[in-house]
C-alpha cells in the first residue's frame, strides 16, 4: 500500500504575513465551550464505559448538547442564581449489548457533573444548573470495533474532510495562551476571575489588539473599586503575556462594554454568562485546534462529542492538526503549513483519498528540499491513525 | 363572635368495631410519597424564602410534582441505575416583589435536593435522579399576609372541606407505626432496608393481616440467602411491633410477590421502586394523617405542597386532624371521633360555616356529658388556626 | 365455585337523609379532568393499538399525565394565549413485541390531540398547548392476555379495593347533571360557555346550594354586559335543571368570585383555567362515578389511564359502581346501597376475597326480602367481570 | 463621512482554478437545516410580532433550536413514526413592553408549525414531532429601534466579522442548484422524494463528482423496484442539471450507502433522517450563502435565528454576500471576489472598521481598471445596510 500524499506550495502568503488577521477563542466557561466540554466529556465516559463492559467501543454520538441560559442576580460580595441554567445532553448511544443493559444515561450524567464541577467550580450542580439527557438508540447497523483484539483500522463510510495548520501565528498564540493562562496560572491567585473568558485578537500590520471579555465572580469582588482592580489585573497580565510572544505593538482591552456610571459591569455569580441570557450549543465556537481563524480554511464539523473510533470528521480534524504540528516541529524552514485530509468511502481511514500538505516556506528554503521529509512524517502519522482515537479516549487531546 | 360548632352522635359503629377494616400507608420511599415529600419541602422552603426576604408569605402553590420512573439493574452486592428517574416540580410562585427578583426556582431545587438526600440516601442527586422545575407565575391577584405585623386570619375564598378523626384504630396504628419504625429504628441497624416500604393492613373481625412490600437495597445484600434473611428480619420485627399494639391475631407477610425459583425478588439499587417502572405524583397516596382509610370519609385534597397560609383545604385537613387528636387526648369516653370543617366564603377561616364533631362514645358514656368540653376544645383550636400555618412552615407537622 | 358475596345492613343513615351533604364535580375542562381525560384516551388508544397489532392487550399504565398551566391574556371579543400549557403524558408501555416495534408514543400523542380537540375546541393543539410524552418500558414480567382466543379472567396480583354506590342522591344527581348538561345541551346554543365548569353542591337539611364556576370564552363575549348575560343564562339554566330533580329549596350561584368593579371576572381565551395558573394531574378530581363525595367512602385509586385488563383497582372501582347501579335499577326498596369489592391475591378477579353489598332499605322493606335477588345480581356481574374491560376499551364507560 | 473601503488583489488562485474543490449543501429536510429553518422562521415571526404590536423590533435572539431525532419504522407503501422527533426552540425574547404582555412563546410555536408543515409536509405536527419552547428574557439593557420613525442605523456593540464571495464556481452552482431543483421542480412530479437531500460536490481538476443522499418517502414507494426507479430518476435529473452548468466531466452518485441485498436502503416515513437517529441544531450546516465551502474563508456565526436589526454577525454575513453578488453582477472582469466586513465597536454598522474587497481578475483585466467601480458599489450597499434587515424580516433572503 502506498498512501496518496501530496506536497505543494500554498498559493497565498503565510497568515503571519497577511495585512489583517482575526483570531478568537471562547474560554472554557463560555456557553458554547461549556457545551463542547460537556459533549466531549460525555463521549469519553461512554467510550470508557463500553471498553470496560464489552471490551470495545460501541456506536454512539453525543455531539449535540444544548444549553439554555438561566437568570441571575449578581451583587458585590455574592449574589445568587434566580433561575437555573438548563442543559440538555442529546445524542445516540447503544443501550444494550448481547442482552446486557448499559447505563449510558447515568454515565453521561455522571460525566457531565464531574466536568461541570471542575470547569465551573462556582456553579452548583443540580440547583444552579439542571442537566437533562435524551440519548436515543441509533440506527443499530453500526458496530464499532476499537479495543478488540483483532483491532483494525475502520473504513470510511462518508466523504469527510479535515484541515489543520501550523505553526500558530503570533496573534493565534497570544489569543490561545491568554485564555489558557488566565484560566490556570492567573486564576490560581485570582478567584475573582470566572472561566468565561472570551479573547478576540485583531492584527493589522504590526499592531495587535487583544480584547478580553472576562466574567468576574461577585463573591470575590467587594465593590466597584475591587472590580476595577480585577479588570486592571487582567489587563496587565495579558499585556505582559502578549509582549512575551511578539515584538509587535500590543494593545489590550478588558471588558470594554462596561459603563461604571451606569453600573453596567461584567459581574456574575457563577463566572459564566450562561447564568444570564447567553445560550450555547456544541460546535458553535472554537474549532478543533482551540481557535476561530477566519483567515484560514476551517471545517464546519463539530468535533466535540463525536465518537472517536469511527467518526472520520472528528478523526481527520484532530489528525490533520496533529500532523501539521508534528511536521513543523520536526522540519525546519516552514513558515505556514496547511494539511488537508479527504476520506475515500469504502477505504480504511488511514488511506485517505488525498493527504495534502500545502506549504509556505521560509525565505530561502526550497520546497523540494523538505518535501521528502514531510511526506515521511505524514505517512507515519497516517499509519498511526488509531493513535488519535486512543488519545481522545484518554483525554490527552483537546477538541475545542 | 360565636363559632358554629356542632357536636352530634356519629350514626355508625366505631371503625374499631366494624367487621372489615382496610388501611394502607405508602412509605416515604414510595413514588407517590416521594412526590408528596418533595412538594411539601419545596413549599416550606418557599414560605421561608418569602419570610426571609419580604417578611411575609407570598402567593404560591407547589402541589404538583410529577415523577417519571427510571430503569435500574439491581444485582446482589450492588447494581446500578440505567436510566435516571425524572422529577418535574410544578406549580405557581411569585417571582418578583416590589421590583426585587426572588430565586424561587433555585430555592425549590435546593429544597428538593436536600429532601431527597435525606429521604433516599442511596439515590445520587443529579445522576440517579434528574430534578427539573416549572414554576409559573400565578394570577397575581392574591397577596398573602402571613408574617406581617398586622397579621390577621385570612378569609376563605373557596368552599372547602376538611375531615379528621381520632383515635386511630389498632389496625391504623399498626400500619402507621410499621412504616415509621421500619424506616427509623429498624433501618438504623439494617441498611439493606430501603425507604420504599408499603404497608397494607386488613382486619376481619379479630384477625389482622399486615402485608409489607419492602424494597431491599442490593449493595447490602450479598446473595439470596441474605435476601431471605432480610425479609425474615422485617417480618419478625413487624410481628413484634404489631403484637405490642393489639391482642388480636396478627399475621404478617413480607414481599409476597417474590418467587425465589424464578429469581423474582424485590431487590433495588436505590431503595425505591421509582428506579424501575413506578411513576408517582402528589396527592395520590396517603391522606394528611399519613394513612389511606377507605372505612372513613377522606378528603380528595392534596395537602402536600399547598400554601399553608391561605389554602383552606390544606389548613382544614390538618386542623381537623389536630382537633380530633386533641379532643381524644383530653376528653375521656370517646371511642371514635370525626371532625369536619366546612369553609364559608368571605369569612375568616377561623369561623367555618360549620365545625362538626361526630362522636361514638364508649359504652356507658353519654354524649351530653362530654359535649361542652368538646366544644370548648374545638373553639380553642379554631381560634389558633394560624398555629397550623406556623407548624407547617416550621416542618413540625407531616402532611402525608 | 361459589363467590363470597355478603349482603348486610349499612350501619348509617342513607346519605339522602343525613343532615349535611357535600358533592363536587370538576367539569371536563378543569385541569385535573383534562388530565384524567387525556390519560384515559391514551389508555384506550394503547389498548386498541395492541389489539390491532398483536391481538391482545399488552402491559401498560398511563395514569400519570401532568399539566403545567400556561399564561393567557383574555379580552372581550377575543384575547390570546401568551405561554402555552405544557402537558406531560407519563407512564409505562410495551414498545416491542416479538421483535416488532409498536408506535406507543405516536399513538399516545395522536390520542391526546384527538381528545383535546374534542374536549377543548378553543384550544389550538401545538401552539396553545404542548403535549410531551415520557412512556418508559415497564418491568416486563407482566404479559396481559385480553383479546386472546383462550381468554381467561386475569389473576389478582395485588390487594385492591373498589367501592361503588347507588342510587345518587338528589344533590349528587343535580351536581352531575349540571356539568353534563351545561357542557352539552347548553353549550350547543351558548358557545361563550367554556368546558371548565366546576360544580359544588351543598345540602343542609332541605336546602341545596349549587355553586358553579364557569369559564367564559372571550371571543364570544363582547363586553361586560354580555358577560353578565352569560352568567345569568347559566344561573337560570342550572336553577331550572336543579328544580326538575328535587322539591327541596334550591339556590344557585355562578362565578361568585367575580368583582365587576375591580374588573375581575372569569373570562378565558380557551375555556379552561389551565390557560392561566391552574395546574392539573390525574386522579386528583372526580372519582370513577364522576363525583367527589366526602359523605361516602371513596377509593384513592386514580382510575383514568390504568390498564383495564389487569389493573384490579380500576376494574373494581368501575365494577362496584356498575353493580350498585344495576342492583338499584332492578331491585325495589333500596334507599342507599354501597358495594365493596376486595381482591384476593392469587385468585381470578371474578372471585374477590369479599363482595359486600351494604344496604339501607326503604321504610317498610326488610333486607331479607331482597337479599337473594341482590346476591344473584352481584354474582352475575362478577361473572361478567371482563365486560368492564371491554366497555372501557370501547369507550362506553366514563372514568371521571 | 467616508467609509474605509479597500480593494486589493486576492493572494491566491480563484477557487475555480484550484486543483481540488469541495462543496456541500444540506437540503431543507436535513436535521441541521430543519433547525436553521425553524430558528429563522421563529425570528421572522417575532420581528413581525414586535412591529405589529409596538411598532419596532425589540430585543430577541432565537438561534439555538435543538432537534432530538425520533425513531421510525419505514415500510414500502407506508410505515410509521414510532417515537416522535423532539424539537426545543431556545433563545431570548422580550415578553413585556410598557406593561403589555407579548405572546412570544405562542408566536414561536405557530411559526414553527407553519414552517414545518411547509418544509416537511409528510411530518405530522404534534404527533410525529413535538415542538417545545424555552425562551428566556434577555438582559433587558438592549432596546432596539428598527421600525421607529426616527430610525437610525444601529451601533456595533461587538467585534464581528462577515465574509461573502461571488461568483459561485461551477461546482458550487451545481451543488446549490441540485438541492434547490430537486426540492422544487423535481419534487412537484415526484412525491417519493423527501426534502432531506444532502449534496456533496468534489472537483479534482476537470472532473466533478456529485454525491446525493436522498431520503425517499415510503408511502410513495411500493417496492424495491420502485425504489430503484426513484434513485435512478434522481441520478438522471441531477446529471442533466449538472451538465447544463459545466463542460467538465460529471459523475453523479445517489444513495451510495444502499445495499439492496442487505435490504439497507434510504427509505423514510417522513422524508427526513431526523425521524431515525439524526439529531440537529442551528448553525451546524450551511453558511449564510447556502453552502459549506472549505476552500473559502467561512464565518462560524450561526446566521439563522439571530435578530436582524442589531446582530452584526448576521447582518455582515448576509451583507457581504449580497455585496459580492452585486459587484460581480455589475462589474465585468472578476473571476473571484471575496468581501470581508469587520465591525468597529461604538460606530454605526454602516461604517465598518474595514470593508475589504479582494479580487482575482480575469486574465487581461487590471485591478486598477475596476477598482473605482467596485468601491462605489460597496459604498452604496453599506449605505443601505438596513435593507438587509428589511429583506430578512420580509423573508426575501435565505440564511442557510
Amino acid at each position: 500500500m502506498s498512501r496518496n500524499i501530496q506536497v505543494s506550495r500554498l498559493d497565498r502568503r503565510a497568515v503571519e504575513d497577511q495585512e489583517v488577521e482575526i483570531v478568537e477563542r471562547k474560554g472554557i466557561g463560555h456557553p458554547d465551550s461549556i457545551c463542547d466540554g460537556l459533549a466531549e466529556s460525555v463521549s469519553r465516559a461512554l467510550s470508557q464505559l463500553y471498553l470496560d463492559r464489552v471490551g470495545k467501543v460501541l456506536h454512539y454520538n453525543t455531539d449535540e448538547t444544548q444549553l439554555v441560559a438561566g437568570r441571575a442576580a449578581p451583587a458585590f460580595g455574592g449574589g445568587e442564581v434566580i433561575e437555573p441554567i438548563y442543559v440538555l445532553i442529546v445524542g445516540r448511544a447503544t443501550k444494550e449489548y448481547e442482552g446486557r443493559q448499559l447505563p449510558v444515561d447515568s454515565t453521561a450524567l455522571a460525566a457531565a457533573r464531574e466536568y461541570l464541577e471542575e470547569a465551573l467550580p462556582e456553579l452548583e450542580y443540580g440547583t444552579d444548573v439542571i442537566v437533562d439527557v435524551r440519548l436515543g438508540e441509533g440506527s443499530g447497523d453500526l458496530q464499532d470495533v476499537f479495543g478488540e483484539e483483532t483491532q483494525e483500522v475502520p473504513m470510511a463510510n462518508d466523504t469527510s474532510f479535515g484541515v489543520g495548520h501550523a505553526p500558530l501565528t503570533e496573534t493565534e498564540t497570544i489569543v490561545h495562551e491568554t485564555e489558557r493562562e488566565l484560566n490556570t496560572t492567573y486564576y490560581a491567585d485570582h478567584p475573582e476571575l470566572g472561566p468565561d473568558v472570551k479573547v478576540m485578537g485583531k492584527r493589522e500590520g504590526d499592531r495587535i489588539d487583544i480584547t478580553v471579555a472576562a466574567a468576574m465572580v461577585d463573591a470575590h469582588v467587594a465593590d466597584l473599586e475591587e472590580y476595577d482592580d480585577a479588570v486592571n489585573g487582567v489587563r496587565e497580565f495579558v499585556t505582559d503575556l502578549a509582549e512575551s510572544h511578539t515584538d509587535r505593538e500590543v494593545h489590550v482591552d478588558v471588558n470594554t462594554a462596561d459603563d461604571y456610571e451606569e453600573g453596567s459591569i461584567y459581574l456574575t455569580v457563577t463566572g459564566t454568562s450562561a447564568e444570564q441570557g447567553d445560550d450555547g450549543s456544541v460546535g458553535r465556537g472554537n474549532r478543533a485546534n482551540g481557535l476561530i481563524t477566519p483567515n484560514r480554511p476551517m471545517s464546519m464539523e463539530a468535533t466535540s462529542g463525536k465518537n472517536p473510533v469511527n467518526h472520520i470528521g472528528k478523526i481527520y480534524n484532530l489528525l490533520s492538526t496533529h500532523v501539521a504540528e508534528t511536521v513543523t516541529d520536526e522540519v525546519d524552514g516552514i513558515r505556514d503549513l496547511q494539511v488537508r485530509l479527504l476520506s475515500q468511502i469504502g477505504r480504511p481511514i488511514d488511506e485517505p483519498h488525498v493527504a495534502d500538505a500545502q506549504i509556505v516556506t521560509e525565505e530561502g528554503v526550497e520546497l523540494s528540499a523538505i518535501e521528502e521529509e514531510v511526506v515521511a512524517i505524514v505517512d507515519d502519522e497516517l499509519a498511526d491513525v488509531t493513535g488519535v482515537t486512543r488519545r481522545v479516549i484518554d483525554g490527552d487531546v483537546s477538541t475545542f
